[in-house]
């Protein structure tokens, strides 16, 4: 059994962490921490985790980490920063916050409004989406786990991008995003009197901070300087990102590129042309689910992907980097069924 | 007092206009029917209306118009035609269904499948937007009230493509609507088990029948064929319509062109440049409130639109048109402020 | 018109009473007054009241009662009666703080935890259960608005207690109720992601602080010690209570006591015997359903009553208490119709 | 691996069936069944099962049982019966309809409306509750699967009648039950329109069906005819029933006699005396958590029961009794954690 720290476990990703490992054959939780919360009983944090037997919250400047395998991060960026330089070197680490997903240094700073900490690791960090990075991941001992948001948007783009076949200044991703994403944070509009029941857009014009993933990856692809327009929409809901992707291109090319790209991908499922997928059917697993269908209007597509923010967006995705990175099969402990109703 | 028949009162949109109505100085509910659910009282059908006195639910072939001023019909499509073609030629009419929006004979049995019966009327009906046909509607006899989202989808564009400084080729409006828009008919995907906690797209690809609407309309006013690109999603709220529209043009033209527009329009109201409106902020209302953002892409505009679609996207605006028809003040009875929480 | 000014006009109550105040013919908003939302406009501090011509929010110490006819305090207990023991000695006041519920000292002290600062007041303030309490609304300078719990209770128990027909031993009454009755407070049990999806039980076992209403009240009419059992429950809705109350006695004399009681009460409905109240058909109006159910075991009655606990629990009752007070028509500008769905 | 038929297939059991035996190390899918959508692929009756490799859905009467070790019935009552009663005789059997959970004719009769057509595997039948009948249903060839309220409110009041330490003539029991009970079927009160954001009560007055199974059952361990009052309510929620119920009894005697009848009983789990349960935290998972609470009136307690009743109410339960009839570790493939948030 490899033994795993989670620190930052009184967060949703943290509780989402310790429920995907609970179930894994070949990871057990070590050791969890936690800023405001520690000293509590997990129980007290997160009554559903009750009936597991889990080690107490502790601090993290308390953590002994001589017998962890692996450390995973689930801390607001900027405080993940910090306390990553600090960590053994080595430990191998994943990252769940913001902090090591930009390589430009000069790219962080725009995005997130402080100086970056510790450049080194930055360095040394592979980006964690897991299908388009495997091999990087497999030998690394640092990944930054991707924006939940981006790693929606670049299911659907990445493909698309790499075979050249959509016009790269006409790309428009919609998203509607369920509440979790936001995290526990105690904000008047997280409150249920104040999002229940409605819906609106935020960050909107460009400002969001999944864009310095977007334009770093896709640039990288295309060769050259790629924008996109990104809008997120907050829906009363607690699990789940519906991106939908506006572009310009063959819808036979489009089709083909991503069944053949994700064919044999265990958790990216291609419906058949024409049909469209519903964070309905993808609540608590891992599984990304893409439809493709063509406009009325010629060389137009709309092509929409759903997954779960907190597992296939950020833990589940955190467990299958921590897979390859202790060299265990990719898929073990994830074949989790969605939730539903 | 003037004297309503209400054709269709066991739906959504007709409960709705017996709430604007109890509480309009100059209209009284006198007649309501129905099919289905004909011969309950209004409180078993819907026990919200209790404290109201209120007719009994007759069948629509048993209403004796002689003394109706004005009949609004909240029906099915197609059976709508063959009611309205029997009614007396005296009656003022405002029809809520889709069969008196288009002009065109040929568009109607394109969009929606069947051959239109009741041709005369079309041709002499009035399409509802009451912001952009005033003059008309208050000279007419019958009126067509929109579909939600066509009317929510033009608010937003109509005076955009009228000043022409928008790019017609390259109009994007993503959709997100609440379930109520969808009637109280029972099906599977709008059971609570099937609809809360997620959402998803429907309609993909430019099949959604309010397209016929936006053609017509827009093509009328560009004087040449507009088609636009059209996805709606199914949100898990009662009561909402949010239109983002992504649109390429000068955003100074946008803000000032939708900012004039609006200036003296009672129900519309323009937010400051850059701030993004809600559903939950217009429930219940006749508000359309209007945001516009410019995206961090030069030349590109994301305007926003949200209305409640059973007021003003539906009997909210039949009564404001209903107010013109009969000579009273437009705003008589819809000043209804939104309720939130 | 009569000139409103609201102290706490940034909570849930503060925008109901706006909300009402602004279609009442006779009430208008002069002053709203806030602690920590001072110098902000209230489109601000609530998007939905846009449309309205609203003064902005200022400082509660910097209000300027000269004009004013009635002040409602929304404010937290404590605080209120601070803030309104320094209050001009003309003005009328409706507080919808518990600080004037109880008339017993002790009794404030032992549910409230803190000593009162405002006796004097204490000793004036009527108990606002408006259909209770009519004859002294009418002619008193200081109201105290019922708990929003204590009053769909009272509802249903007061009539039988007076009449003595149910056994005064075996009261329980079982509460669920939706978020807005905790105000616009940031706390984690209040987030969407805590509360939407499930309900669970608070303040179980008799520690609520409504409790104290109930105890006083029903003491008082019985002449003798009454305690209730009382378990309030959250539900993941916005606005409504529905209290369920289990008790022993004849259903006839129930029934018939209920029934004649509210007979001439324009906002109280009893159901017909054997039907149930939902809190759907109650929303945003000023209402209370009450239904009266036969148990299956001899001599034991189950009566359900719903209501909005922003309106007829709180900002509906303050208004149509300011009616009295003022001297208007008791109902004016509160036949406000549900809104469903 | 055993092989398992599941009739009834295309309902929310059966889905949540398919959920737990999916990642059941002994157990496989074999046979899926239904009536309406027979011959459909399942992801298209449930597109979140998506990913799973399974039998298509075939006609009841073209079940093939001869490699099937075990057959679980998710159909409705009545139909249930004339099912089984054509059963192969060596077949297992775990019914989840309402047929088998009754003992006497009469009493099903009385409570269902129809005569019973399966006496013979009605005597044969064990009550499926498995913490009580264990022993019997380790042996057993049919078990009958428990109402989903019935298991919530018998894990409270079983072993404090057992013991003798409650009134048996003042047991209420108020229920609070999320949708998915009510199964997948089309009716106006279930859908999202009219659910969402609001709650009643519904079979009030001791009418509901699970109430047959109270008494049995209860008066069973009592050796005299117990009747409890039992009210539920629905609310808008998903999954999740929570029990709160009202007992005159010793809280130190209840919390000791649930503590001590639960301590070693893998999923239902007794909170700490004081604390209350949440469905919140038991959604997905075979788990029930009960509180215990003294009321401040003496000798009155309040305890209160969650679970979520497609797993542990019904589908958890019925591999649980599968385990069990099978021969495999009872807890087998049950140790779902909690989906939260």
């Amino acid at each position: 059994m490899y033994k795993i720290a989670i620190l930052g476990a009184s967060g949703y990703t943290g509780a989402e962490l310790i429920r995907i490992i609970s179930n894994h054959p070949e990871l057990e939780v070590d050791i969890l921490a936690a800023h405001s919360k520690a000293g509590l009983r997990m129980e007290k944090v997160f009554p559903h985790l009750r009936s597991l037997k889990l080690p107490p919250l502790i601090k993290i400047e308390d953590v002994n980490y001589s017998n962890i395998d692996l450390c995973i991060c689930a801390l607001p960026h900027k405080t993940s920063q910090e306390v990553i330089k600090a960590l053994p070197d080595h430990l191998k680490i994943i990252d769940l916050s913001a902090d090591f997903r930009l390589q430009d240094a000069a790219d962080y700073e725009k995005w997130y409004g402080n100086v970056h900490q510790a450049l080194k690791i930055q360095n040394e960090a592979v980006y964690g989406l897991t299908e388009f990075y495997r091999q990087d991941i497999i030998g690394s001992r640092v990944v930054a786990g991707t924006g939940c948001n981006a790693a929606t948007g670049q299911y659907i783009l990445r493909p698309l991008v790499e075979k050249g076949i959509i016009d790269l200044e006409n790309i428009i991703l919609d998203l509607k995003c369920a509440v979790s994403g936001a995290g526990r944070s105690l904000k008047e509009n997280l409150l249920h009197s104040e999002l229940s029941e409605g819906t609106n857009a935020y960050s909107v014009g460009g400002v969001h901070r999944h864009l310095g993933e977007f334009d770093q990856e896709l640039s990288k692809i295309a060769g050259r300087a790629v924008n996109i327009q990104f809008t997120p929409h907050l829906i009363p809901a607690n699990r789940g990102i519906l991106a939908t992707a506006y572009v310009v291109g063959d819808i036979e090319a489009v089709n083909e590129t991503l069944s053949q790209r994700y064919e044999n991908e265990h958790f990216i499922h291609v419906l058949p042309l024409g049909e469209s997928p519903s964070t309905h059917h993808v609540r608590g697993s891992n599984e990304c689910h893409i439809g493709i269908v063509s406009d009325r209007i010629d060389n137009r597509c709309i092509i929409i992907a759903a997954l779960d923010n907190l597992t296939k967006g950020s833990s589940g995705q955190a467990i299958q980097n921590a897979n390859l990175m202790l060299g265990i099969d990719e898929t073990m402990g994830l074949n989790l069924v969605p939730l539903f109703p």
